[in-house]
């Protein structure tokens, strides 16, 4: 089965309400996040970076990576950039679903399970981890590399993840990034 | 702004693993739907049914009714079969939008805001719950009147609705209808 | 490869503006579209009955049916009821795709390609051609066994079909069904 | 009613076996649609940008546009380089729609018409404007300001999207471009 890791609204300026909790998630999850893409880098397996685009059509990838840089936060933002040949997703609402290109990109790559990192768990993860489940598409969450708002609701989601949509839910350094060669299963 | 009342898989056979748990909330949660279902009759708040067709694509209502009350529990059935001219839209999946008429009949209806009731709150329940939400429709749910099978979850996945996805999440019978007259709001 | 055959919106009380060009095309289109179909089950082709509900969301299969015998037309009706136990879709709009199961249905059941009959060759004929061609699903319109309202329009649109979307356009009779097991390819 | 210009797929490297053909008649069609353009920015109508990425999913506007300047017609592409501040949306398909953000992006800016030029009459530009048609969206095609491959499909097509479509098919400098105020209707 192959798989895709898809690094989820890591382009952040974190200046809402909420961003001081999420902060402290962001800064414990980045090594592990760091660490998985490396790994995906590494073994060519596909990446696909997916961002909110905060309600600004005419941005896509320099605009969001410019902004993040240009928040509160550039040290959080810094370490996950997406490489050029990563793919890219702009999204306008929670899910990497939702009005999106992600389901006809992962078709085509022959991608059947997504590996989800970022953020936030109880969020944007959780409801992008349902769409996949719905869609018959794999899912694992490595619980060290997404970050939460809420560490109660996280856990709640977590468990979500894992009983009802089959989520295989671990540890980054040990997330199975699939056979990821065309063909195989 | 103008409200529906949406009744989630109640056509049930209760012949999967889950069932036992499910069948003790159901029980519970029945009356606290029929007043509901009455009261949206009353003041002609549109309703619609939404039922799982378990794989056979050839059964509409009368199919779908028939085999839940032919099932392990016709006294969680029979007292919330729809009404003939009540909507009823066949799903195959989770949420009640995912790849259904649903968005399609509530949009032609000039319904913006949904009340959810049914089963089950931590799966269907709050997936329909956020898919109503990423596509800006509003959403309540009466907690009395949604079914579970793990507390905890329905728990978690209730403070969710209410906390991430701005949903009303209050008593059945206190529950606002809305007003339902198209061009109010 | 499998296929399977789409019956579009047969069930038409025939009460719209355009009905008399369209019955005599139907008339004459009626003979083939019943071969194919029953050819179809005597090959255990699956075989699914897509039909506008008029926009009565209560509607299914026994009220379109039974409306579409009370309407103008019964003998282009009465030949092509669905059996119980095809597929049986609800449609709002034109297309047999949009805002409905349709896609899900074809790709649980491991269809690659459908063959599309019925009405109207040069507006929901075409329109589910082509979002079927866009989702990479392969397409067959035996131009006997579908009806149209504007002759210039439909040769226009089997062209466009033919030429852009590379849909298999014959006969009826000589329509390949396609290994329909599944598992085959 | 608010209305939007949008611009499909011109940003191309015309490097397919069709491209002969197309590039006479963007030539043609070409300044057409740069004033339809001009007088949009002047009344501060909504402009947006649709185009294919070809299968590469690292790329969006920057990469875009640099491959179409760097192709067989360079000037074809110049005088329509999306400006910064303009909408942009990648597709993959040959529909605006089809697994894209535009559907979100129009309801968000409160648009209910969209103006559609560039390319190609009888294949993008058709089943954009059927993909708006059934969401309840107007369409109007300046028919000098689209470019075609085949003149008798385009034509067909034209009166496909005038007759069956209610589009609004007309000539560019006298096309309605709305009253684009939010609220005004």
């Amino acid at each position: 089965m192959r798989s895709a890791v898809v690094v989820v609204d890591m382009l952040n300026p974190y200046d809402h309400e909420d961003s001081e909790r999420l902060m402290g998630s962001v800064h414990e999850a980045l090594p592990a996040m760091r660490r998985i893409v490396a790994r995906a880098r590494e073994e060519a397996v596909p990446l696909v970076w997916v961002n909110d685009n905060h309600g600004d059509w005419s941005a896509c990838r320099p605009e969001l990576v410019r902004r993040a840089l240009d928040g509160r936060a550039p040290e959080l933002v810094e370490p996950i950039i997406p490489p050029d040949d990563a793919g890219f997703v702009v999204k306008a609402r929670h899910s990497i679903f939702y009005e999106t290109q992600m389901e006809y990109l992962l078709r085509q790559q022959q991608v059947q399970r997504i590996v989800l990192v970022g953020q936030v768990t109880e969020q944007c993860i959780l409801y992008s981890a349902l769409d996949a489940y719905v869609r018959h598409i794999n899912v694992a969450v490595p619980r060290d590399a997404v970050a939460a708002i809420h560490d109660d609701l996280a856990d709640a989601a977590l468990r979500m993840m894992e009983r009802n949509m089959r989520a295989d839910v671990g540890e980054a350094d040990v997330c199975d990034l699939g056979d990821h060669r065309v063909g195989r299963s």
